[in-house]
């Protein structure tokens, strides 16, 4: 995987998220509980879930305070059933009390996007194809989405517009169509980058062969007509360094399987990241 | 409507945003489409939606190029059916292409949760009820989501641990029972914060009353429960300042009106933020 | 005491201050003392004064040099009677000479400011009042000083404009009287928060008790007028939960006791903030 | 006058202090005043003053809107006698009202410096010494409370620890001596600095002297030992460029005339920034 | 030319160079020159160059004051020869004063890269390869020394090492050899990457492009071994996508006509940032 | 040496660059090293040079992992011969390949800067001159470049504009005289802060003398006509604080020693920072 998360990006979001729900203090624990109590807190799965965001919640506490002490029985991209306690976290109380939301807010969001994709990645299972992310993400989260996508199982797409060329809809339609927008690309960008283009028909996708795009994405197309896209291109250039096709537009659990049938290497689902529901999970806290 | 988004706090997050998603630049934008070209875009409701962040997407485009022109035909708050064309924005075909997508993830999610929280607005239409949120927000996002819950109808519960006293059952449990918690708070906050306590059962709101909590938080009762709760107020207190009440716990859109009839003053629910589904927006560019 | 102060407040200021006084270097230190010798320096109090600040002195070394040992023989809120030492520190010379005039200034300012609040405090010894602070602060350093009311034995009144419901002339001139002031907060903010309402007479008063407001504060009033407005409010309302009253305007260390013995739970005074002159401490260094 | 303010140094210090008193928005304004309200506020002088922070309290004001409008009657460096009305602002009722503390606590701060400062400099009139301050200023607030002793008729001391080299008690002790300290010096920083030393008595005079020290600064002297020490300088180098005389410590309005009468250059004062009381100046609302 | 400077990142790079050599403010100019006068400055390139950083300059200024006018007869990427003005500026004469240095340090540095790279292309007209840098430029410089090869008529290779993937010998040592190296790389990395390796001889090259390397660096071998090893390329793979070529090492002014000649793709050459002198440009300035 | 570097500066350049070079992650490292693997690095000089940036280069690969162990034979300021490895790494692969091109990158262009410097100040052995920095440093880098100086045995003139009165033509022009300038300039800038005037000729000079300048700049003047100066400068004021005097323009490696041999105290050359060539150096990894 090679997605992994570097501690800066945790620590900026951790910060952040801190900032925002602590404010001035936690008027509450500050005021009804003692300093200087200890206590255990454990987290609880309370529905079956893909975890994603272990280590984030464990930054959370040791921001706050480097001595509390967290002990995991389940890791980052693991199946977790309901009832099982996957974290325990021991310290002092007033830490345990006030970070605990954030915590729980990374550790439900990330795990919820686990969890969705593993559900995708599941229903391929035994096909060429590979469930990939999209740009659809929740603003200042994207690489922590990201990251919990590669925890359920999924791959990435491009992390931001600086990190590969799709040319898209509306590039083809500014630039006068697929082989002037392609032959910009490739004059333009650097020797390592490699050029997708969209295409919405067979048209068009015959233009993006003829021009050299090195991927196609086949966009709002139905699983026949991916197919047929499908064989367009291994007609057209049967060698091993062929143009690959991304599938995507429309596509659910209910039929991503036959996306991957039809023989697309990569399908693209938005849904991973901006529609997963929070998983449920608790955090009881008592004097240790 | 208390919470109106002050400019810093959303240029801070479209800032960001922005970042996390151009990098070094939108090689795509910057090598297919020629400089100098103006285009027009439009948003486009492709489901029915109650509208949030418009604002916000107008910052993400300004923030880029203050030339941008932004025409909209809606405004935060409103509902908008399929099909409706709710915003134009026109000028530099690049500053377009490579912010869409950045408007579009705010003006989705945002939106989503409005829409959602309408929904359970709706369901209790002519009772005394108040439907409000919770800290259970996506991290970094809090304001601008707390935002979205007003612009469907939704009141703001406590925006940050420094922002209200909401004594829990951990606290109750750290503190040695309602009574010392109770007691601790209000001795300690200052005048201007009243005080709430999350009861579990009919003792435990018997001692909230005796000890003067401002508000009871009803966790987890069943609407019958929560009306029986309501009855042993009326009984305690019949003055004018009673204790308020909060229903918080397993509320869902088919139960909310239950809750609400049960005479309760509040419903909290944390799937208007945690779990809602973005909604679905498309934007199309062409040259002006 | 509700407030203590996060370690992030503290670091954000001393590392300001640091870099304010330092620029880039301090020149003087670096060319006469050589680099290595190691220090031993005492603060010694020259006046009276109750402590404030010695954590935030105890930063300014430790941000310069981890290795830096302070040991106190007093602490924050403690009575320092001239002439004691009340902390040593050791550690590298440099880091010694180039630090001090920053923890002088923090502790001397903010001892000045427990200083006059011991004072008051004192003053009114034995009533029922509280002496509490106002947002008349100096720029930047708001949480720090009314720490250092609280060293003092204040209370802190409102942290900032979120931070609670206040009132004043000002506002109630634009909506139109006290009555409409009161009604439109109420409907408006959250149901965590007490509203308070400046009154400058018996009438405004007399129609803030109607409006239910949860606070009066009684403005420039003499300690006669204050005894006949708490007798107003006992008349109106003989229950547990009547409105509490602030006075504010005015107020000295001649005639605090006047207005403690008028009956006013609050006395807000922005003196403890805006004039209190630093104290007097020395910081004296020899090699160790 | 040489320290004119530069912008970003108000606009950092203005921003800092705006959020730290509204942080997550002014509650009460927002639900009191309807928006859209125009309004008028003057600043009245309620005592004696000289001026200082006209500037900072505009840019508290546009910093918000930019469509506030100030007008002025005096400017920073003048005196104001009680009573008089030196500004009006005119614009949004939010932004007046939200804004009005932070403008009022620099504005009486930054006055209070100014008024105490004028009042040394009046003291010594017809002299030739200068008052000088020192680095005993608000922690983060140091380039404000210089330019106000500017505007009281003050002169400045070094802006930090980089600005200029001042061997204390302290360097001369850990150097083994005043010759030995100043011959460090000389040999190390950049040939436009010039070299001050502190001595406390004559024979350290002396040494200064010898060692070829700019200026000797007469630390906890009386104006008696002051004039035989300028007198002793005058005898070792009768020229032109003769060593520069500061007298410091123990200085008050009572005896300040009889230190710049004993002859020195300079006299400085930590009271200017330290314990400066702020002045009194009130804000008043109405509609436009 | 893809990369086009955008605004964020030169108004960083000039915010903080100000900052760096103003820091308190420019004393000389507050000190001699009075306010409010205006002047005008010209820029004069005292030898032949290619100019690059003219908006950078021109930030500089209006960062300071955005009155400033500047109107250029040149413009990035264009020769300059020695005696022409190619710049003139008119405004506050403090702010042409204090801001020259900064303009002229980033405009000298960037016209010296630009010139050198200029140098380099001119030496291969004719030929099918390109000029390409290398990531050896001045830390916290990248983006703009970038540009300034752009200007020179070079081509970037990657921007950072998240902009493409370039195994070299550390990590074929560490991998394991080319095969397995390549072999990871391409499991990993996301579909829009192509895959650059270093290779040290043919041996080496052959097992790169047994790997399907998209791209190999022939590192440190003379025009003749590169003519060998592009020879083998076209044996191994005569189609289209055929893998591209770069020398890299060992190449100055007087050998790269050889290895362009030799059939490579690509020449890359460190020296172009990290050894490029500054160019020779006066500012001088007049009262307008 | 008066320029150590604080911690602080260090960190803030090294972070810089590490961002801008690392971006959302070194790619191929992560996908082509396995975790977890130690290994061993060395820097090797390869041509003569006097190091600066050990420190720095350490920083490099501290700051990303705190287990790294660095070992060096030499240090900053020491002349190091081709062929010899002054320094070794040792700890995780990973961070020794992301952290290696930026470590060098300073190591490579400071060290150029130390070896130029040194030149230089060999070249002038033996009499009393000094070798003097300028402005002309790479933006972002002044202080680390102005290290390197010192590095090579070379002094440091102004940090910033800030950090000393310099009076240029430009100032003169606009002020309207050496005469008034100076007067203007000692009026205005704090007592310790010398005065340095630049002169174009004879007629200059002699009225800066006559104004009591501290130092004086002879700009562009050749060996003889600086002789001359300081002729003129002896005969002006034979006494022991007579004023200083310092060489500029159209200084070579050539005609150094002739300046210094013409009497002079300072010698300013820009090209030490903004044209030092980059020195060779290597690092190769091996597994540990």
């Amino acid at each position: 995987m090679i997605l992994s998360l570097d501690p800066e990006t945790i620590i900026s979001a951790v910060t952040h998220a801190l900032n925002e729900d602590i404010g001035r203090g936690d008027i509450t624990t500050r005021s009804t509980v003692r300093p200087g109590v200890n206590a255990r807190g454990h987290f609880l799965a309370k529905q079956d879930m893909t975890l994603a965001g272990l280590e984030i919640a464990d930054f959370v506490f040791t921001t706050f305070d480097p001595h509390i002490q967290i002990e995991s029985t389940a890791s980052d991209g693991e199946f977790v059933p309901t009832g099982k306690v996957f974290a325990r976290v021991t310290g002092d109380a007033h830490v345990l009390l006030t970070a605990e939301r954030t915590a729980l807010n990374f550790l439900q969001q990330l795990s919820g996007i686990a969890t969705v994709t593993q559900q995708y990645v599941a229903a391929i299972a035994g096909t060429a194809a590979k469930i990939v992310d999209t740009r659809k993400t929740t603003p200042g989260l994207r690489m922590l989405e990201k990251y919990a996508v590669t925890c359920g199982g999924g791959h990435n797409h491009r992390l931001g517009l600086d990190d590969g060329v799709l040319i898209k809809d509306n590039h083809i339609a500014l630039a006068g169509g697929v082989t002037e927008a392609v032959r910009r690309a490739r004059e333009a960008v650097g020797h390592l980058h490699k050029i997708e283009v969209e295409v919405a028909n067979h048209d068009q996708l015959r233009e993006a062969l003829a021009a050299k795009a090195d991927i196609v994405m086949l966009d709002n197309m139905t699983p026949d007509q991916v197919r047929e896209s499908v064989a367009i291109i291994n007609q057209h250039e049967p060698t091993e360094r062929r143009t690959l096709t991304e599938a995507s537009g429309g596509i659910t659990l209910a039929n991503v399987r036959a996306y991957a049938e039809a023989g697309v290497d990569l399908i693209s689902i938005g849904a991973l990241t901006h529609s997963a529901p929070s998983v449920d999970i608790s955090f009881k806290i008592k004097t240790a």
